[in-house]
């Protein structure tokens, strides 16, 4: 069992790597002190993998919430709350949240305004959702406008990592996680990328369990270091923002159906090696090195047919955007550098060659 | 000018008392040294006085949402934060709230979950906005099932009282907020009640404007004091629902029609001076001082056709109840006592006691 602690406004947490956590939930709880949680939330996907055994080691209902980035809207925060409303749930209970990132979004998002905030423990099942959504404490739903408009700063009280629960992930949402294993390697642990699965990632069996525990828990680390500094996304966290920009506007571009959300950071990968060659920040070696290790992660969904104007819009509605635009993380030789000041027309001439590129390369 | 800080989990924050402050906002925030809000909310009924003002000295947009309690549900808020959306509000923006506490608690809960929570200052209208909702950070809205069922503590950045705009409260809407006065005072500051309007209340020419100042400050004193020790309602601060319990019960089971939330707290105030006496947690003396207190408020609406059966079915629900069953808070001789294990069925006969009282005294 491993295990790392983060501190956050509203006080430290830990993660515990445990495989096989989730079927012992109960016994893992109790002997951590924290108090079991008296409603455990899935969907319809991971629900009847992980959901129902988590359930029943608490003794706890066990509610399944729609799958898919649909349901990560007000109506599903609202049927919840009444749930947890018909269940006679108080502000000392506290709940589980047990799949993605979508659902543990959600779910967390619901738990910090029932009553004015109860406690949540979230039990992260993708690769993507282990190494990014379980840990910082961002919550939150879609607007009709975009994505994650709402929502809350508010972390868990504990972040359980089942390794096991990998073994019935696809192996497309794998890949995609990978790409997040790759940004967190070039911020803050560039030995990470010798860990990963040799290329292309085929499936859980690429690593042994351990394997993928401890390439998980590192990710964790350079996380919980970067969040521990900076909560609220003011300054040094904005690190994690790497190859995001343009991931999230590929996404959007694209009525977020054709990409994963890690594929789409991939793209947003290659593009910010080459824009941070272009801005003098990335030696040539480093701009390969970045490449090669998002090329290792396998086939990404093509960007033939994107129109470059769609994509201005949706950069120009960046979340992290301020009243001077929006500021870029570039990788460097050594990791990145916040808040550089790239000009929308520059990342659009990028993009521009990595189409090309893509037709004959990937 | 009078000044008063309180403490808070996101940091301190400052409430200033100025008549007039509402038309010269913009410059008060200035010589604060706190950040102009890019819009100001109000409702129907306050913006046209007061909302206008405030928006015109920041150079702002006003919103104006539709008056009432039925409006603070989350369709307001939704249609809020897209307005805020519209106008291009980023993380790093404020906006203002002017209004009673209806309008406040809805508008904090909008600012505390766009974008992840952005800065909000307040400037209450009511008396019981002054003394009650504007300080403690609670914030929140209605759901079918019930009263403040979601929400979230977000404390304003900034509290400004004009004491001026009580200039156009209802008398009516006075003397509810003064309910919250009694019970400020028993629970921390007995002087307050020598300084209270003259029984009954008629309106804001009771007291000068420099008296309803020094009035509202001590309130706010008593309750900074409070909420400073304990901002997320784990002990201390429960003091604060002194006849809260009943008072809640009393308007749901009106259907929120019947009585301002003042009024039906000064019955929970009846109540509890009956129920300390009989628990002998308060004198005599103590009983008769608080119904007295209660009587100068002036009339309240009748209880007498409301069914106990129903009472009994509200309090069962009571938000701060926990696994084993609600606590009350008592009156004593020189303050209140926590947490009592007070029988329903006492209650009601209690209640019964006020109901044959009213028929003849009130």
């Amino acid at each position: 069992m491993q295990r790392l602690k983060i501190s956050s406004e509203r006080g430290a947490y830990a993660v515990i790597a445990a495989a096989g956590a989730t079927a012992d939930l109960g016994g893992l709880l109790d002997r951590e002190g924290v108090g079991l949680p008296r409603s455990v939330v899935s969907d319809s996907t991971v629900g009847p993998l992980w959901g129902a055994p988590a359930a029943a080691s608490l003794d706890a209902p066990l509610i399944e919430l729609a799958d898919g980035e649909e349901s990560k809207r007000w109506p599903t925060v609202e049927s919840l709350l009444g749930r947890w409303l018909d269940e006679g749930l108080h502000r000392g209970d506290s709940v589980a949240a047990v799949g993605g990132g979508v659902l543990t979004d959600t779910v967390g998002f619901a738990a910090s305004i029932f009553l004015r905030g109860i406690d949540w423990i979230v039990i992260p099942t993708t690769l993507l959702a282990m190494v990014d959504a379980s840990v910082g404490g961002k919550t939150g739903v879609n607007l009709d406008q975009g994505k994650n408009l709402v929502g809350a700063f508010w972390p868990p009280r504990l972040v359980v990592i089942d390794i096991d629960t990998l073994a019935t992930l696809p192996e497309r949402e794998l890949r995609a996680g990978a790409a997040e294993v790759v940004k967190t390697a070039w911020i803050g642990d560039r030995g990470l990328l010798e860990l990963m699965p040799t290329s292309p990632i085929n499936g859980y069996a690429s690593l042994s369990p351990d394997e993928w525990e401890k390439l998980v828990m590192r990710c964790l680390a350079v996380k919980a270091r970067i969040v521990s500094e900076d909560e609220r996304e003011a300054g040094r966290r904005a690190a994690l923002n790497l190859g995001h920009t343009l991931g999230h506007a590929l996404e959007a571009a694209t009525g977020y159906r054709r990409f994963l959300h890690g594929e789409a950071v991939a793209w947003g990968l290659l593009a910010a090696a080459r824009l941070g060659r272009r801005h003098g920040v990335l030696g040539a070696d480093g701009e390969d090195e970045l490449t090669a290790a998002v090329a290792s992660l396998g086939p990404l969904p093509s960007i033939s047919n994107i129109d470059p104007k769609s994509l201005r819009i949706h950069i120009g509605r960046d979340k992290k955007r301020n009243a001077e635009g929006v500021g870029w993380v570039l990788p460097t030789d050594d990791g990145v550098v916040l808040d550089q000041r790239v000009e929308t027309g520059e990342v659009l001439e990028v993009f521009g060659e990595l189409q090309q590129h893509a037709a004959s390369d990937f």
